[in-house]
């Protein structure tokens, strides 16, 4: 091959590069139509290889992806299980401490949903929104603004395009 | 481009075909040697160019699969802090209830990381492991096997090489 800086250089090339063998340089020969013909065979079929490479690694790099986003969120809820088995430990030595722990446990697994990108969505007083409301009742309150959330009977978790699950509320309906 | 077939098939091609341009058919007549470089130098440059494309979408791909799981993995937990509300709601008309609720919600949530892949390791009476189990003391017990397991402090959860955490655990010591 008389054109070695191409080989050489073949992972830095782009599609650019494909007219330069053509730019006879002052140090350089022309390279012969055969001998280009040979170094344009052996870039595609590097870049074939190449291409097939990277397909199979994806699908391996996809799958490790998967595995440790899993096994960290699973991971971000131990403490919360593990502060359920203190909770219940004590509770025998001390019966009434366990609502209290409870609650702080209920606290802190609300607070890690939010830190994972799902915070809670549990506001009454706030307009219906379909996207993020789903009715579970109409109900007639005199006091309320037509269309105001009055209850939440299970709150939602996530935000906008990246919902968990929507809030299931009960609405004031519209007046007669 | 007197190879139109080439184009056609460009991407099913594979670079076992790169010397079939030679092989001149009956019907085809054989293409000079500049067809030839610019039909190369064009496959050449869609191959670098779908590099350039994967290596793109492989990056959205990427992030899109690691949200999907995060949502997937915490969206396995809400029915055990629903649960957990639900506890705390009944304690107040029941205050007795809340041990036995808390405790089904405990095995709710093992269940839970056995069915992510992380299976509980809180086994005693077996052989020390150093792959799954973490020492954090060496208790004289005369009537027990050296190196074995005594009381796990904290479970472990996963299996070997899917590991959340090792199981921390009190080990037998040798006997003198």
């Amino acid at each position: 091959m008389n054109n070695p800086e191409h080989a050489a250089a073949d992972h830095a090339a782009t599609a650019a590069d494909v007219g330069a063998g053509a730019d006879a340089r002052p140090e350089a020969p022309a390279p012969t139509p055969q001998a280009r013909i040979e170094d344009l065979e052996d870039r595609w079929r590097r870049a074939m290889a190449e291409l097939d490479n990277l397909r199979k690694r994806h699908v391996v790099e996809l799958g490790r992806a998967k595995a440790a986003e899993r096994a960290r969120v699973a991971a971000a809820w131990l403490p919360v299980l593990d502060n359920l088995e203190l909770a219940l430990a004590h509770a025998d030595a001390d019966p009434g401490s366990i609502l209290q722990g409870v609650r702080s446990i209920r606290d802190q697994a609300v607070q890690m949903l939010a830190t994972l990108g799902f915070p809670r969505d549990d506001e009454t007083g706030v307009p219906f929104d379909p996207s993020r409301h789903e009715v579970v009742a109409v109900v007639d309150d005199e006091e309320t603004e037509p269309n105001t959330v009055v209850r939440v009977v299970r709150p939602g978790y996530g935000e906008s395009g990246h919902e968990l699950r929507p809030a299931a509320v009960t609405v004031a309906g519209s007046r007669e």
